[in-house]
């Protein structure tokens, strides 16, 4: 299968960008480079753009205005049939118009959704919607769900995954308006909803999936991440701070890095953009090779799993299917 | 000065509650039980209350259905001049609607919000509204940031403190409509507004104040909270599981005792229910006897520091104060 990958899109582009594309390069995957003329390839096919989104551009304008950027390339290459997913580490928002845009959404999809592994104590669970949308409304929420189930059974091997909805407490009463409203269509919707999570919940792996708006989620995801960054961080400084500390912390390498790598943004290779007629992954803005490598190789599996078949077809079910 | 305590609230009540108030009398501190009759009281005074109200009781009905319950007379205590603030780990609903009813809201405020201490890097912040309203308006929003600046002159001793918005980017533009909206107002406001803050900054102390709905600051808090707990859980299991582990883990006890306090919510005593007449300190529902003490402090200190007559005249001089 092609991979179309963004190389000027990122913190670290391109270097980093081809490197990591490079290194997922195998049998199935073939990674295809889209990047300005004379880019060093590694041996991979690039397509030519004149130019690249940057990370500061207003996400819409940048899409109209710059049709021969990379990223919005590498996008048309899934709309066009000449790749099978796309990968950038680019502009979000950009990733997100120009799909919105070339891409286009499924039949009856309201809003795409950006759907990220949480590596939690009992396994991996999805979080979706995880910044897609700042605003939704309670019916966006029940999609992202559907969307959510669909990743969990073909990306995480979960059979039947239970849903829960991000709040403020267990209790159905408990939440804002608007998921006052979601937890009430989730109850009567064709999914195994198990009711409220909590924030404190997130790395129990108490649902499979968490459904949350994108503000919510957005916030919830980087609160989590900045979390475990400051907290090895500071045990790391704590224990240079003694001779005792050093010899134990040399001791404890192994494990810290065994639970660095379990918790690592980087090792999840970054999030699903659903509910679109083509697959997106939106890889986070500070990506290293080998984040782009892990990225490549989940679009990859998106693919062979057949990930956006999968969502039409269940939301045409749904569509087709009287509410009980 | 008194501090009302109610003894019936919280997962751990009576015992760890009683313990925890008893660690906290001193030359200044005088706590006042209420209670059950009968209630060992370790030499404290105690008020007796015929029942209590439980953490799963609807928290409007509770307080209209007990007035005479250990929580409301503890507020009423406040209520009534007979205590100078009231510290309850019980229903957080139950004393939101029980001060609402009894000690009242200051003139000109809209909603109270929940102020909780965050430990970051470089010092502490305060986080409001950590939960009191799950739905909030812009102009709510802007008062938790006149709130949160008193809180953190007051008790974190922070001079002309930085006040910040919690949202998905540091970018005016990037937000749900209430941020954008609050953003507009807090540019304008008088105050020392830094701009949008996201949750990955919460531990770094990028700001002194940090504004949120009740809805997102819960959820960022508690993801916080459980993030905290499951790290130095799963580091904790990591090093038992291997002797090189064991013995580095020993070494390392005391600085990742040192870590574990300085992020230990136990050690912050809970939040301040700002926006009231009185003094009201809601601590965790699973506070233990440190935890209470560290309340008791906590709200001895707001007395001291005259936080509610601090407030109350920030707000009159800005309800005085003509838009710039």
């Amino acid at each position: 299968m092609r991979v179309a990958v963004d190389a000027l899109g990122g913190d670290r582009a391109a270097d980093e960008i081809v490197r990591g594309a490079a290194d997922a390069a195998s049998a199935d995957i073939e990674p295809v480079l889209f990047g300005l003329s004379g880019l060093e390839t590694h041996g991979l096919a690039l397509v030519e753009a004149s130019e690249s989104i940057d990370m500061d551009d207003h996400a819409v304008d940048a899409v109209r205005s710059k049709p021969d950027s990379s990223l919005v390339r590498a996008v048309r290459a899934v709309a066009d049939g000449d790749a099978d997913a796309v990968v950038s580490a680019g502009n979000t928002g950009a990733m997100l118009a120009a799909s919105l845009l070339h891409i286009r959404r499924l039949p009856g999809v309201h809003r795409p959704g950006i759907a990220i592994v949480i590596p939690t104590r009992r396994g991996r669970s999805v979080l979706i919607d995880a910044g897609a949308n700042a605003d939704a409304r309670p019916e966006h929420l029940v999609q992202f769900a559907h969307m959510g189930a669909v990743f969990a059974e073909e990306i995480l091997d979960v059979p039947n995954p239970e849903v829960r909805l991000l709040s403020i407490g267990e209790e159905p009463e408990k939440g804002n308006q608007l998921t006052l409203d979601a937890h009430e269509l989730l109850r009567s919707a064709a999914l195994r909803f198990g009711g409220n999570t909590e924030g404190r919940m997130l790395l129990e792996g108490e649902a499979d999936v968490v459904v949350a708006d994108g503000f919510t989620g957005n916030v919830a995801l980087k609160t989590l991440e900045g979390t475990v960054k400051h907290l090895l961080d500071a045990l790391r400084a704590e224990l240079e701070a003694s001779a005792r500390g050093r010899l134990g912390g040399a001791l404890i390498r192994p494990a810290a890095r065994e639970l660095r790598a379990r918790l690592d943004p980087e090792t999840y290779g970054g999030g699903y953009l659903l509910g679109l007629n083509g697959l997106v992954v939106i890889a986070h803005g500070s990506s290293s090779r080998v984040a782009i490598a892990n990225a490549i190789r989940h679009a990859a599996r998106g693919v062979k799993h057949d990930v956006v078949g999968r969502l039409q077809e269940r939301l045409t079910v749904l569509a087709a299917t009287p509410r009980a």
